[in-house]
């Protein structure tokens, strides 16, 4: 392919915006479900979840400052909990919609037409029409100096699959699930056609399994 | 789809890991190459880069602590440079092959198959079998007390794209550019069929573009 180097300074803010968000590649699109001290819920979609370890297992959550997304945010930061919610080919439309700027009295699972499940007795709403659940208790919190971002850091206490995205070695098939992955800003991907590889070892060339 | 809830501390470790790592959706599947400072190359595969912000275009880095990973974070902090390539359908078998433990005097594009380019005089290499090539510079580095995994942040200055995988928006295709997805611990996924959706506002409903 012809490769051409783009200049990102001299980008207007929004092409700016969809450019470098598409740099990183592939990104999950979850929902992130929460509720204030009240019971009022909210629920926003975010592509930032990342591993940091599965012994406990914890995953971060970067959360930008300003707008919606501070609800997400003081809702966490007040109630210790937060719920994942992997969007799937059917609830597209729905999750991209909680994105809309919604004012605070009115909660994205009505406006967005998403069921909110409190499941286990856990304190944050999941959603019901998800088939991956997660609820998440929150670890650390801190404000990233060099551009004022924040990390969440929450650890899994509560884990939902469906039975037949269960491997036999535990992995998940996602594409099974119906989990779909997001590329820039807007843009939604089923798991297409997939290749599984085998432990790399030095010693052996990579193998494909399945 | 019927769903069942798994504990995940009865998990013997290997189990764990495969299904922790399945748990945050679809994942960026990244070649990282840097050099040491006598010009020795490094290549990792890896799925946690995250973006943190478009202006200035800063993403993140999680590293675990052990393991070969060390060497990519030795050579980062030595140069304050790395680059990130976008593993594509055509490398799937090469970048898995970088996650075995090679000694630190072989390098994994040898050993794997693939080619350091030393592009516009950035000072880390990157991969000439990739499509989407980018140069970053170490903007800050720290250490996560709650697992020990660390958290590398760069600058993106230099960034190398494909031109048929350029929208007018200035959003990347990346199917049209050979992007794949990660989930778990060794599925790569090519980006399937897609929907695009135009921007969330409250007062409309969904609308899919293209």
């Amino acid at each position: 392919m012809k490769l051409k180097t783009i200049s990102i300074a001299g980008m207007e803010k929004r092409a700016r915006a969809a450019f470098v968000n598409s740099l990183s590649g592939f990104k999950s699109a979850n929902l992130i479900g929460t509720s204030n001290g009240e019971g009022a819920t909210n629920l926003a979609i975010m592509s930032s979840l990342t591993h940091l370890g599965s012994h406990p297992p914890l995953f971060s959550l970067v959360i930008r400052p300003g707008g919606d997304e501070r609800h997400t945010l003081r809702n966490i930061l007040e109630t210790g909990v937060f719920s994942v919610n992997h969007v799937t080919v059917d609830i597209i439309e729905q999750a991209h919609q909680t994105a809309a700027r919604y004012s605070s009295d009115e909660s994205e699972f009505d406006a967005a037409g998403l069921n909110p499940v409190w499941q286990g007795g856990f304190r944050a709403p999941m959603v019901r029409e998800a088939n991956v659940r997660l609820g998440l208790e929150l670890r650390q919190h801190m404000r990233l100096e060099i551009n004022g971002t924040h990390l969440v850091i929450g650890e899994v206490v509560l884990a939902c699959v469906p039975e037949l995205a269960c491997r036999p070695d535990s992995s998940l098939d996602l594409g099974a699930a119906g989990t779909v992955a997001l590329s820039g800003l807007d843009t939604y991907h089923n798991g297409g056609s997939e290749k599984r590889m085998a432990y790399a070892k030095p010693d052996l060339p990579p193998r494909q399994i399945d």
